[in-house]
């Protein structure tokens, strides 16, 4: 087996707003894992907010040595010795995941899904994700994503309400709020979740720092909607360590390191009776092709990252009428 | 997709002492299921003392419609099909589920451990069970299970100390001891765990009713040697709710619906820092080789079921100086 990776910029369609921060673009690193002339393809994507950069990825992929693994079915094998290798890098582990799984169901001639025991008939809706922006500019994304059945607003700004009001003005979809741990004060909170939720919200994701534990499970105590974990869980661990404050949990292959412990994390979940989303980053169709398998078991998907970029490289999963079609092809199921 | 079944019964090589009773035969019901042409194999073991029997088995079994499935890769939508048939029934429920993993690894024509990524390089030694007997009869057994590098005891009754003196006056081998819920008082128990220690215990199963969890958690805490739930822990929803008694947790094809929840709960085990210890009834090579998969992830195996029966009908995995050797072969590996 031989890895090889290189960095790659993604051109965001519009000036991307959450409640932290504003940005034009996403660096990410291309991966691939070659074995017997079969490749393996796999993506890290790093948001700036998250610790890792292209530097991080790079360096962390340099002490990969996959050549001591003579066999790409080793797949339990490899990934711990990989996750061994650090205690943080969940996005370069995770590419390094995407490429082995894309690689070994190439090998097998079987797209993942099947690998998995999935049903690709089980595709959820994606939701589509409309940032922070002037009333107007939402009004006018909200318009664009016309194909999609649920929009995500991403909130924990000064003007939530208007945001709201300005999509309202456009369209009577259900929605998903994401406040990304931007309020403060957890009345103040449960009363906007109220609010939300007569607007027609589904759920609400991180509405306060994740380390404010006991006022987040006092909101999921008291809201009328789920309230979903993102910034608060990255891992199967903290899964564990966790749940008893959430509603549910949105499993990204960044956080958990890939699609193995992804999947290890929607089984945890669901034992637990909790929600489960699968949710990106601003990532091309390789990573949301990936996660896409494992949209086949979740209540809730946000895998819009790919439509947000200008200059995508892949081709894999796409959307019909805003649900998530897998191409069936092997491994991940691109095609390039 | 056709389902067919047939009882069968285990003559036992020795007379079987537990605890809490004593068989000379256990009740089996033999599953295949039938796609195109290839039989996937599959077993449901049936103790007396665990609630089914070949007629529950079979009464489940006539329930189960597989036909609405064209396709057995739909592995998560079949069993949670199956699983939602029935509160109970977990030994007809692994039947099927066996039965389904031995069918999708023969489709694509490799072993189920390549299919779950593991390393059959990792397998484990199996424990060798020594039934409750006379001291001579003890001393015996322990002499004819002289290929097995560790022994595993069924104490809990009043004789529990005469019976491993007879074991050590014939070896000094590691052993797994399991109560099988037969301790009553909480400090005798840990005055006992810390002899056993001192005799070369490795771990106790079981140790008290699965109802005393205070008193097992407790057990827990101030034992040299790791506490294993075995009856305490059938299935995913028991581990994640009560994981907080025990060290380490028995996972048996039986008990947890077959190897798709057994290998969710060896992971959620794992990430709850617990032992993880495959196990089983006394079964067929069948249910054993289907097991045996998962050894490649546990710390303790204790697969014997098999070499405790006359009239086993299979071939699959079989041991080689005390360790697990996977067949290599197609599904769950077996050769008829």
């Amino acid at each position: 087996m031989k890895l090889s990776y290189k960095p790659y910029t993604l051109q965001l369609r519009h000036v991307f707003t959450v409640s932290s921060s504003s940005r034009v673009s996403t660096p990410i690193v291309l991966v691939e894992i070659e074995h017997e002339g079969i490749v393996g393809y796999g993506e890290a994507s790093m948001p700036p907010y998250l610790g890792e950069s292209v530097e991080t990825v790079c360096r962390f992929l340099e002490k990969v040595d996959v050549k001591q693994f003579n066999d790409p079915f080793l797949v339990e094998d490899i990934l711990s010795y990989v996750d061994s290798l650090s205690e943080a890098d969940t996005a370069a582990k995770a590419a390094i995941d995407i490429a082995l799984h894309d690689l070994v169901g190439k090998l097998l001639g079987v797209p993942l899904y099947k690998l998995l025991g999935l049903n690709p008939a089980n595709a959820p809706c994606t939701s589509f994700t409309i940032g922070i922006d002037t009333p107007n500019k939402v009004a006018e994304k909200t318009k664009e994503a016309d194909e999609y059945k649920i929009l995500k607003l991403k909130l924990g700004s000064e003007n939530d309400r208007e945001l709201v009001e300005a999509v309202r003005s456009v369209t009577s979809k259900p929605l998903y709020v994401d406040a990304n741990q931007g309020w403060t004060e957890k009345q103040a909170a449960l009363d906007e979740i109220y609010w939300l939720s007569e607007q027609g919200a589904l759920m609400v994701e991180q509405p306060m720092k994740k380390e404010r534990i006991d006022d987040i499970a006092w909101l999921t105590q008291h809201s009328p909607i789920p309230i979903v974990a993102d910034e608060g869980i990255k891992r199967l661990t903290d899964l564990l360590e966790y749940h008893g404050a959430y509603t549910g949990v949105n499993v990204k292959l960044m956080k958990s390191t890939g699609i193995r412990e992804g999947l290890k994390m929607i089984h945890a979940a669901k034992s637990l009776k909790m929600k489960t989303m699968i949710g990106c980053m601003t990532e091309t169709s390789c990573a949301i092709s990936a996660a896409s398998h494992l949209s086949l078991l979740t209540d809730y998907a946000d895998l819009d990252g790919a439509l947000l970029v200008t200059n995508d490289i892949y081709r894999g999963t796409t959307f019909k009428d805003g649900r998530v079609v897998l191409s069936g092809l092997p491994g991940i199921g691109l095609y390039i």
